[in-house]
């Protein structure tokens, strides 16, 4: 699936430059690891990621911007093409909702051979209570045509990827666009966006990966055929082959994560627990909307269910859970398994993809009891 | 320069994991990249580095701290110890100050050999307002005893480096924690303290490296010898051999840093940018109040000076420059160079150093005019 845009040749656009790789990290990967801040896993106690702690994956630069003239252009197949202002947008309703967000390349440097890009250990998740508009209402006021059959959003961050050049697009079907869940928003945790996480407005896809969580959004376009934008087509697709179509990136896989316990040696991260009774805490989540069912807390390979802490409001954010672990002295492995709603489990072993995309084997943390 | 405490020889603790290398970066100096998080550098344009967005170095955990029952205790050589509630700090008095703080190990990653740690390319640097109480009023009213020769300061953080295990401390001498300038922080930029960056409360030394704002201060002690803990005496000391006693790391080095022009691409960061005028911006800081007298624009290698902007406030904050550059097309480096007002001027070439500390050679950013 190759884009049709022919790749200039400079080599500050080689697309060739990124491989597929073992062991050690480039320069660049690092340089990115730079840019792109993953969770700490200690804020997973929170139910809300609080501000900054929010991972994020940023392609190109952060647009500086100010709210001042900014508006939402929607235009293509649509009836009445709109420009709206911030103060309109608003004026059309305003909802609430805890959204858990993960990077579809989260656990990319876990992976071997990995492809080359952002180097995610297990951080690239966060929760937030975004405030925005429903979008249905933002297209049914545009009023999609009959010939409408793809709605592609655009940021205001342009860039190359793959030797393309590009403002980040991404585009949902008419029946996800039009569903209750997607919202325009322009707050999160009760404040105005941060520059970084889309200010003055973004796209919110609840339970998918973010990469459809479009930031900086300042046009839709409704489309007569499928959007073959970069970010749509020659990459969050999941490949076992070079050659093969493969299947859009879409929905959040079943996955869990726990903090670590004990305290960390600064440079390797490693663990020191003292023993006796420690409580487990981690979260555990799925994609469009399906609950999670069940937790295990994994003990040197021994599997036991841990306890769900109550639901969190709604369908789409982070669940809590909790288990006792008796911690005797030496050497152990901890791990996280989650089932959803569907039955689906978080794999031992991380399935293969070309991209990285997608990771959701059990999380794994290796500590020394005293 | 050896800690006295012994070294543990599990292997979770080895101090001999870490090593000098060069060339490709290791999954563990990826994993802290992943945690400690990199301002952008297109977020110089903020005077006031927005929530989230100023740099990060977090040596251990992050504690989950509620602010019901933080106390803060002064003791040790004091005539009047203290145990001091958040609401009994406030009540002494509140001043806000506009500061930049960078990591003593920005730009670690581009030095090589270099010492595996955060491998800090050049973001690790922000400007907040902090508002806080003057430490002089607090220390005032333990009094310090006629022997203290030294004050130290523990953060709730604790973990192990290289084989020792400590809460996190540092120290100041009694001319500078009794100085106009340092200060016991709540709030930071006009909210209160985010958990990553110490709530409830954490030291603020303006015109220091980072290393000397404690977060998640709990204790101050007033000493009658210097402070030996690990992150005062075994590390932050620059030093050109193991052998060599060293210099504490105190001031920042003047340095100024340019906000990479055009559009990126993803993975390389390499720039592309459109030939004709282009408007170079960028801050320049120096350490310990030190003003900023010039900043210097090169472009492949020739310098010529740039414009100030008006001055910050206060003495400690980073200050805009700007300069104009007629881009032709081609393959070209730009460069910026600061000095300040006591005629110190950044390096071309980074002088070594065995930790990676104190890093202000002058940035260079690669760029393609098309």
């Amino acid at each position: 699936m190759t884009h049709p845009t022919p790749v200039p040749s400079h080599p500050v656009l080689d697309p060739e430059r990124r491989q597929h790789v073992s062991g050690a990290f480039s320069r660049d990967e690092v340089a990115l690891a730079n840019r792109n801040a993953g969770m700490p896993l200690e804020m997973l106690r929170h139910d809300v990621t609080p501000a900054g702690m929010h991972y994020l994956l940023i392609h190109f630069d952060i647009p500086f911007v100010a709210d001042a003239g900014w508006s939402l252009d929607i235009s293509g197949s649509v009836r009445n093409p709109q420009r709206l202002s911030l103060d309109a947008i608003k004026a059309m309703g305003q909802v609430t909702t805890r959204v858990t967000l993960e990077c579809a390349g989260n656990g990319r440097a876990t992976a071997s051979p990995r492809w080359q890009s952002q180097p995610w250990e297990h951080g690239a998740v966060g929760t937030a209570e975004w405030t925005g508009t429903p979008l249905r209402g933002l297209l049914e006021r545009a009023g999609l045509a009959d010939d409408a059959v793809d709605v592609a959003f655009f940021g205001a961050d342009r860039g190359f990827d793959g030797g393309v050049e590009h403002d980040y697009g991404r585009s949902l079907t008419p029946a996800i666009a039009l569903g209750d869940d997607v919202l325009v928003a322009w707050a999160m945790n009760g404040q105005p966006l941060l520059p970084q996480h889309g200010f003055p407005l973004r796209l919110v896809v609840p339970g998918w990966y973010g990469m459809a969580s479009v930031k900086w959004l300042d046009r839709i376009v409704a489309l007569d055929k499928p959007f073959d934008g970069f970010q749509q087509v020659s990459t969050y697709v999941y490949k076992r082959t070079r050659e093969e179509h493969g299947t859009p990136v879409t929905a959040m896989r079943v996955k869990s994560l726990l903090v670590p316990p004990g305290i960390p040696d600064w440079y390797t991260r490693r663990r020191l627990v003292e023993r006796g009774t420690v409580e487990i805490f981690g979260r555990a989540w799925s994609g469009a909307g399906t609950l999670i069912r069940k937790v295990e807390l994994g003990v040197d390979g021994a599997w036991s269910e841990a306890t769900l802490d109550p639901p969190p409001p709604g369908r789409f954010a982070w669940r809590g859970w909790r288990a006792r672990w008796t911690a005797t002295p030496g050497e152990h492995e901890l791990a996280c398994r989650a089932t959803d709603a569907n039955g689906d489990v978080q794999p031992l072993e991380q399935r293969w993809d070309l991209g990285g995309f997608g990771n959701n084997m059990v999380h794994r943390v290796a500590v020394t009891v005293r």
